[in-house]
């Protein structure tokens, strides 16, 4: 048995620190569009603005930023075929460490030119017959590198935090707050920042309807194992939430609502049409629940996550022409 | 022969105060990716996060604020298939006064249905049979109506100049700013403030290569006319100069400059998949020319104004598709 060490709001507090100067501070944008369909204020946490395009440069940088010389001197590991990929090889650069990047051989181009252009050395595996995981291990053990997962780590979820904590600190206490959920990493953060900021705010993570294993494993109280998900919200195809992020989960979320990939196009369109950004689909996701609830958010004020923009420009124009 | 009052930077202050609280102050953006492109480093002014989706309510809003009480009481005209008809709507409907919009037959559905939104009375007239400006001044002179151009207006000039004003005051001094060139309201409003806030800038406006017919005029010296001229910059297919914006681009622009259709489609995407924004053709302009212009820009802090982000989406779509 292993004893956890869970970060609290102090942890959100100081990565805030640690990241300041180094991630964008990213705007709040608003919509009367928006506010009349929804009958209430509706504040949007855009980090779709945020360096490398998605939130998860807070997590990487803080995690990176707390390593001992030793550590910077071998470098870090992760494995990532997404937005964490690239938040690794970027804080890396950033703090003049190396870099390695374990990636499926079936990722797409541009995501591995964007991670070489960080300065990452990506190492491809197979997706179907390696484990990327060991091979992640294997690496760590045989050079010294220091493994940083996508969203199971305390200091990865501390940063995370620093979006909704800077929500709070522009906006004030919200009545409700829609964060997008994948492994969890976000949404946990997001559950120590608001709990210190807006005690009284209902908190609801917002994972793809196909793989609902965060709401199975929140009503169950026992984290769910699910193969991956059919979805456009690729950030979120994860297969179980994280040993860290499940109890900060269960302890500071009211519950974990789910959106389908349709109600996610509806609201890529009506981001891109009305409030001129460009947000990838799991992104959509706290718009879209918010959207169902619409009847019981009346007159209230509202928060909806961002996560990120990171979607290939003509998968994007494609979910766009849908009708 | 007609005595021109022109708007000075004095008007622009004036309508600074008169739009603040009603237009929003748009958001600087920055992109490390198009700053490394240029090697200068690049402001983007994002107007397409403005009021209606364009620098146009600007212009619009100053005038109609300063109607005397019977001009409130009678209303305002404006003809426009575009963003000025949304804008004349939406700021007579926040002044309280009834509007007037002459619109052409075949103005795209959700246009007209968005001035209407707004609580305007749509007029409309056949683009190959009638004379919108004559429909215009019929309404006026018979209903005592106050009709308010597109751009060439001593209050619709001092009204745009308030976009470049904010960017100055945001970022200080530069040394080049490219702005969209259509009528020139945006433009000679953007020279009156870059003259008294960045003397030094080089100010270039910025037209479709298809119809330059600014360009022509700025440097023989007389206001050149032209057929409508075919290309995706829909706001600024204009055919001539303004009797009031074209004294101060002469005075106080140092060139005009052309972009073509392929470059705006290429600036839209790099801005959508690197910037995360949706711009429309005619708001693609001032980056295009900069890129043109990039050896020449070695260093330097530029300007750029991004004027609006009001483009179908399906359209968008397209154009992100082509290659």
């Amino acid at each position: 048995m292993t004893l956890l060490s869970l970060p609290t709001f102090e942890d959100v507090v100081a990565a805030a620190k640690r990241i300041d100067g180094f991630a964008h501070r990213t705007p709040v944008l608003t919509s009367r569009t928006v506010n009349e369909e929804l009958g209430a204020q509706v504040f949007f946490k855009c980090e779709n603005f945020q360096r490398m395009g998605a939130f998860k440069f807070r997590g990487a940088f803080n995690a990176l930023s707390k390593f001992n010389e030793d550590q910077r001197r071998r470098g870090v590991v992760a494995f990532s075929s997404g937005n964490h990929a690239q938040a690794v090889a970027l804080s890396a650069r950033l703090l003049d460490m190396p870099a390695t990047i374990v990636m499926p051989h079936d990722a797409p181009a541009v995501k591995v030119a964007a991670t070489k252009g960080y300065g990452g050395n990506v190492v491809i595996y197979d997706r179907y017959t390696d484990d990327r995981e060991q091979i992640g291990r294997d690496l760590a053990g045989k050079y010294g590198l220091t493994l940083i997962p996508p969203y199971d780590h305390p200091d990865v979820i501390a940063g995370q935090g620093t979006a909704a904590r800077e929500l709070f600190e522009e906006v004030g206490r919200l009545d409700a707050f829609f964060v997008p959920l994948g492994g969890g990493g976000l949404l946990s953060g997001s559950a120590l920042s608001t709990r210190a900021l807006s005690p009284d705010c209902m908190l609801y993570g917002v994972e793809p309807e196909a793989g609902n294993d965060g709401q199975q494993s929140f009503r169950s109280g026992k984290i769910v194992h699910i193969d991956t998900p059919k979805t456009i919200a690729d950030g979120a195809q994860t297969q179980h939430l994280g040993e860290h992020t499940f109890p900060i989960i269960q302890r500071g979320v009211n519950d974990v609502l789910t959106a389908n990939d349709s109600e996610l196009v509806e609201c890529m369109r009506l981001l891109a049409s009305r409030m001129k950004i460009v947000v990838e689909p799991t992104g959509c996701l706290g718009l879209a629940a918010a959207r169902r609830m619409r009847a019981q958010l009346e007159g209230k004020r509202v928060g909806v996550l961002v996560s990120g923009g990171n979607v290939d420009i003509q998968k994007f124009a494609e979910l766009l022409s849908l009708n």
